[in-house]
Formats: structure tokens, sequence, C-alpha cells
């Protein structure tokens, strides 16, 4: 879906997502504090490389953002799954694990998810980063 | 309130929901695998009639669904809740119990579920079957 | 299961929900102000029976409180249940359609929600009404 | 962002916010009965000044809207945070421990938070009372 | 309530959710690594007194964690507001706002909280301190 | 933590956990019919091996029961990582995310978490079967 921004132009969910979660970024830089930062600083560095590789990470993170069902946490990472080259079938694998410990609460985000693979998959790997960049 | 959606036209809140839960019911049926399928089935089954009837079943499925604030779901049990002949009242008295339980946190989508019932009342049996058909 | 209390002599789940509730309650009506006291009694209020009768409504207390996994609302809404003359296959149908919507983290309460029914269906029925006095 | 409604014009998010808030509100004093009633007068008369200044208590429901990932129950407490005069940093603390306590989920609530924040800094104080008229 | 602990003796609620919070949070230092400390460090840093004062943000501790429903998290932030002399009635409002936010879900943790503030006016300051020494 | 049961001798919390989990689901069996035992069938397929093996499928299980704040679910999937060989780092780090994911109300059961874990590390590789059995 859709819907016409006011900027002019039509632009997709995961772009509508891309630039506000860029934008907002930016600016909460900006308007928060060393505790925000600190934060921030925090949730980039719990994903990375470690005992477990990013895979995992990314999975683990895409599996807690969809039991707590939050559509832009469960984007985020779906973007970042398949920027890691991750497959379908273990993006689904791990999408029900958490229908399973979620419940049916979680499918309408579920939905979601599903469109935003579906939409990943027809982008580039450039287009993908840009994404996120 | 109505947005404007790239496929041209307009479409109203309940004709969004039914429209992208088709769509993407569909699709997870293709995407998914054994798992995703048997819970898409025992989300059907326990809301068949048994000792309780459907109708409560239903209230059961919208209560729950307020509570845990998932406004998509409160949308599906509106729905099945008109369908089933439940009245106004009855509807009004499981939102009640829901709100009481879940407190005011719940009330934006209570906001909305009232305004389903009231575009509900607005449809033909046949609109409403059409929703979810 | 049964602790040892300080105040001497055994008590069982039931029994120790049932008197920690007294207790709190009657607390609460001395520590709490105009506010608190509105919010005790509008809880009792959509209990009662309307267009909904007491039963569909204690059955709603009792699915929203699984979903939000709250063990001594389950036990609460389960003895109500049980004094109003639900039968188990009519208590299981709504703990189904909870475990469906809320998911597997639901099942440790339901393990207790359970455990709570085979122990309110070896009370006599002026033993049920006594733990809610 | 700005999405082009069906009665004309633009309308910002928080006008968005406001006349469906309104509107249902109104069309709920008709729908509801006594209870609901009686919750929307629980829901005003929590946060009147008494012990605690209500400055504070819209503190706390901002803080407590962000930590549930209420995005318009958070925009309703940050117009009155505006509303009452306080500072972008003390709204700011309060985000940041409802940020620690519910964690990077709460992330896209909070990045919603800013930028109603920056919304209401453009508007006159008239043009604010009559957001929550 | 007590419960009578291997180690011999009797614990009150009190100390044995502060005996086990040091314990582990000890032994979590030991196991956890530099993202693990960064987070406890950020969950101190964000109750400083800042542009807020330490009271106003341990009474949003307090909400945030009532209407999270967290027993330890409640009990932790009670002992905070009564070290930091906040009076029962100031305590009782931040708690009322999170009853009627998060609902009659949260009935059973205000009863624990409630008793926690009872507990807590027994003791002496020296007492209190060394809970959460 | 240890308490005296009623049956006689001191039980672990690892073993009380065991043998309500298994006493229950065996009683859950008999007392559930056709859709309680499908969801429990569901339960345990989506954590067997596919294109994702089973050391990921239970620390995404973990992950997920710690951010939903599920104590007996915790400590089943802690259980479940011990015996599958997963080291101390490759845990913590799913309990990392987490943690950033969940926010600091999962502290106290990131507590119980790591007694867990601690706890399992004492026991034999046949000690863990048998919790479980």
């Amino acid at each position: 879906m859709k819907v016409l921004l006011s900027v002019g132009g039509w632009m997709g969910r995961l772009e509508q997502f891309a630039e506000f979660r860029r934008r907002m970024n930016e600016r909460i830089m900006g308007f928060g504090n060393l505790d925000t930062r600190r934060f921030w600083a925090l949730d980039s560095s719990v994903y990375r490389a470690g005992a477990l590789d990013e895979r995992v990470k990314e999975l683990l993170g895409l599996a807690t953002s969809l039991v707590l069902r939050c559509d832009d946490c469960v984007t985020y990472h779906i973007i970042r799954c398949v920027q890691l080259g991750l497959t379908d079938e273990e993006i689904l694998e791990a999408l029900n694990v958490a229908l399973v410990v979620g419940g049916s609460i979680t499918i309408p985000h579920l939905r979601r998810a599903v469109e935003a693979i579906d939409e990943c998959r027809n982008l580039t790997a450039e287009e993908l980063n840009r994404l996120l960049a």
C-alpha cells in the first residue's frame, strides 16, 4: 500500500519507514541527552557479531519484535535479515517460533512482516543498503 | 477516514483491512510451512461452536484483542460479532469488561472499535460476508 | 503446592490468594482515595448481569486475564466461573481461545488455571463462597 | 507526514489525532453506558492536581503510555505537557526513564513522541488548546 | 507473608527481594559482558536528578513498573520513594494514574505495592538503606 | 531459594518447575480437548531442527520468553539451551539482545535466568534430561 505524501510523489512502506527512521534518529541525536545516546549505542552494540553471529542476532531481534508486536522493529530486522543473506525458510522458522510463543495476536504483524520480506526481495543490494544508510 | 490508495479509488477502513487480510493470508499460505498452516487451522477451530456458542467465542476474541490492543484483531471480531447478530449493547458490555481489565491505554483502540461497529451497521449482510470471504 | 506460612499452619494456593486479596482490599480501602474506590466499584460493576449474563462476563474476565498472564486474576475468575456453574468444558473452551490468542507464553498460567479448577471442584459451594467473602 | 483525507484538504498528525479523538469521544458518550462514562470520568480525575501537581501527573501519563507503546496516548500527554509549560529537557528525561524501562521496542514510539513535541512547539497556546477542546 | 528459606531463618518479602537482587546483581556483573554492564549503568543514570528531581523520576519508575506489572520493580521503586521522603498520598496518586492507565489487571500488583509501602514504613532509615546497599 | 513442600523434603527451583510442568502437562492432556492437544503439538514442532538448527530455535524461545517476562518459559529454554551445549557466552548474548529490546523491566527475570543457568551447570547431563522427561 502506498499513501500520498505531502512532499509529493509516492513512497512505499519500506521507504516511508526508512525515511522516518533516518530523519527522527537524526533529530533525536539533537534532542536527546547523553543517556539517550548511550541507549542508541547499546542498541547497535548488542547486534554485533560475538559468540553468536550477526544473522542469529538479527533473528533474535526479529522474533522478539514480533512477539512484542512492533511493526517498525519487525520491518527493520527483516531488512537486516535479507541484507545478511538469510533465506525465506530461515526467516519463516524464526517467525513461526514467534507466532507460537506470541499467539494469533501477532498474525496482523506477521502479515506485514511477510509483505516486507516480499518487498525486500524486489530490491537490489544497493537499494537495501540505502534504506538503512 | 479514508486514504488514497495507489491502485486508485477510495477504500474505507473495513475494506482496507479486509483486502490486506485476504491478500496476505493467501500469500502466507504460499510462504508458510506446515506449522504455519496448522496455526491458521487452530485459529479457526477454537472459534467454532462447542460447549460455548459462536457468539460467546467471538466476544472472547474481541475482549482479548482489545486488552492486547490489536486494531486489526478487534476489527475482525467486530465484523464477526455483527454477522452473528450480537446487539450493540452486548458488544459494548464485552468492550467495557476489556476497558476495565486493560485500562485507559485501550481507549484509542476502543474508539476505533466503536467506529468499526458503526461502519458494520451501515453494511448489508451480503457486504459484511464479502469482507471476510 | 503448599508453603509453610509464618502465622502457622498450611494454606493451599486458593486460600492464600483469598486471604491476601481480602486483607489487602480492606487495607486499600483505607489507603486509597476516592479515585481508588471508584475504580474498585467499576471493577465490580462491569461484571454484573446486563445484556450479557454473569457467566459470559466471567469468561471474558478469565480469557482477558489469561492473555495478560495474571495468575491472581485468573484464579479469581476461575473461582467465579465455578461458583456460577460453568462446566469444565465451557471453561476449557474459553481458555483455548485465550491460549491461541495469547500463545504458548500463556501455558504456565494455563497450568495454574487448570490446577485452580481442580482445587475449586474439591470445595463445597460454601467453601467457594467463603473464598471471596 | 500528512495524508490526504477524503473530507478534503491536508491535516497534520496532531490535528488528525485531535479530530478523531473529539469525534469518537462524543460518539462513545452516546454509544456507551454508565460504566463507560464512569471510566471516562475517572480517566480525567486521576490527572487533576492533588498531592502531586498536574505536571508530574502528565509526565506519569506520558511515561506509562510510552512503555505500553500507545502512540495516541503519547500524543495526548505530549500536548498536555507542552500546555502545562514543561520544558523539552523535562519531557526528555521522562522519556528516557521510559526508554530504559521499556527497552528499544519503544524507540519507534519515541520517534513519534519527539516529532509530536516539535509539532506542538510550532503551535500557539490557542492552537494547542483547540486540539483538546 | 514469610516463607521458610533453606538457609535457615525467616525472611520478609522486602528482605528476600533485597537479598536476591544483591546476590544476582553481583553474579551478573561477573556473568555479563560490557553490554550488560552498560545497561546496568544506564539503568542507574536515568534516575539521577537533572531537569527532573529524583522523586519525580522514582515515581516515573514506579508507575511504569506497575503498568508493566513487575512486582520486583515495583518493590524497588517503593523502597526508593520512601527513602526519598515521598508521602503515602503522593505515592498513591502515582499508583492511581498507573491503575487507570493499566487497568484492573494491575490490581494484584497494586495490593503487593501497598503491602510493600506498609512494610517500608515499619523500617528505620538505616534499615531501608541497607535493603538497597 | 528452596521452599518447604507439603509433600515433604526440599526441592530446588528447577525441580519445582519441572515437577509442576510434568504433572500439569499430564493433567492438561486429560482436561484439554483436541484444540489443546494440537497447540501442544505445535509448541513442540516449531522448535525442531529445520532450516534453522535446534540451538538457534531455543535461543529464539529464550529471548522471546525474556521480553515477554515469563519465568517458567525462560527456565524451560535455559534447560534446553544447556542440554544442547550452548555456552554461557552464547546464552548471554541472546539475553543481552532481549534485555535491550525489552528494557530494564526484564532485569528481575534476567536475574532468575542467570540463576537457572548456574543451577543447570551444577547438574549432570542425566539430571538435566530428567528435568524435562
